[in-house]
């Protein structure tokens, strides 16, 4: 072909925030190529240990059209405090749901600024759930059993307009997959072998 | 009064699966006389590290009327693998929520078997959670940013007949707080502070 095309070309957006935005952006296309790509599967295994204590583990998960392990295995103990009648040796099973929230929000904050050209100086999140326990200790019918209600409150300091930082949040949140299964709940199965 | 009444009663609980079954029992009437006992409010704070890395402190929560600390402070770290342009410093975000809930379940199977005089010897449950990344990654506007299902396998085995082990995962389920909140949502407040 002997046409000259120029084609307009944004400058490719440089590593920031500890994020490697080339290779972040290069797998948005490469998975919008080739959209088989996008089907992830992760996975648990958790071990009752001794009264409300259990142990989980986290090893591998598949997705990108293979199997992976991660760097290492994530062993994480979840307990009730004593008040609750537990030895407190981990979190409550309730307060890693603001784990999860929390840091699916960061990491698209993080990522979202990468792609924009923002860079972040410090961002902090506070979370807080209240829950009335009369519902899970089969004391009303009316309380439900979960929490009633989260608050999330950032702070967050960048090199952009306050608008800019805060449209960044807010986009983390419409494309949070733990705001999304915390929001609108997500289909769970549950079966017992009897060993 | 010089009525002789006998009241029959059932033999107290004793401890069992390392629960401290009348300390449980005993909680349960305390907050049944005084309900505002029931109402918590859990907590957590994270900050952002590097790229997709953050970090949640845990370390106090209010309830039973009063605040609390818990034994020691829980530090988790959060990140995406190296598939997913992170460090893998930490579980993902949606892991922690197979965290959540597996040991939601487990805390309630090993409360319940004690209230019921069942003595339980290994219990095991691995989930599963399916999701597709077109969501997040910003690829489909019709599949859903979070897990599209959740499948958890319960291994049980303990002194009582198969239904009846099988009865007290049904009740676990029915009385956690996390299933209740991954099921059905929980209404989300987010706010944000530009430093």
């Amino acid at each position: 072909m002997s046409s000259q095309t120029v084609k307009e070309q944004k400058p490719p957006r440089e590593p920031r925030n500890g994020v490697d935005t080339p290779t972040l952006l290069a797998t948005i296309n490469a998975v919008g190529a080739q959209p088989e790509l996008a089907k992830f599967q992760f996975r648990a295994t958790n071990r009752w240990q001794s009264g409300t204590h259990s142990r989980t583990r986290i090893e591998s998960f598949s997705g990108a059209g293979g199997e992976h392990t991660h760097v290492s295995d994530f062993v994480l103990d979840a307990d009730h405090p004593q008040v609750l009648v537990g030895a407190d040796k981990g979190p409550l099973p309730v307060e890693y749901l603001l784990v999860g929230l929390t840091s699916c929000l960061m990491s698209g904050i993080a990522n979202i600024s990468a792609a924009r050209g923002i860079t972040l100086q410090e961002v902090e999140a506070s979370i807080e759930g209240d829950i009335d326990l009369l519902g899970i200790l089969g004391l009303s019918d009316e309380v439900r059993n979960g929490y009633e209600r989260l608050r999330v409150n950032f702070k967050i300091k960048g090199d952009a307009p306050p608008e800019k930082l805060q449209e960044i949040v807010e986009q983390s949140k419409n494309r949070s997959a733990v705001f999304d299964v915390l929001t609108n709940g997500v289909p769970v199965e549950i079966s017992t072998e009897v060993a």
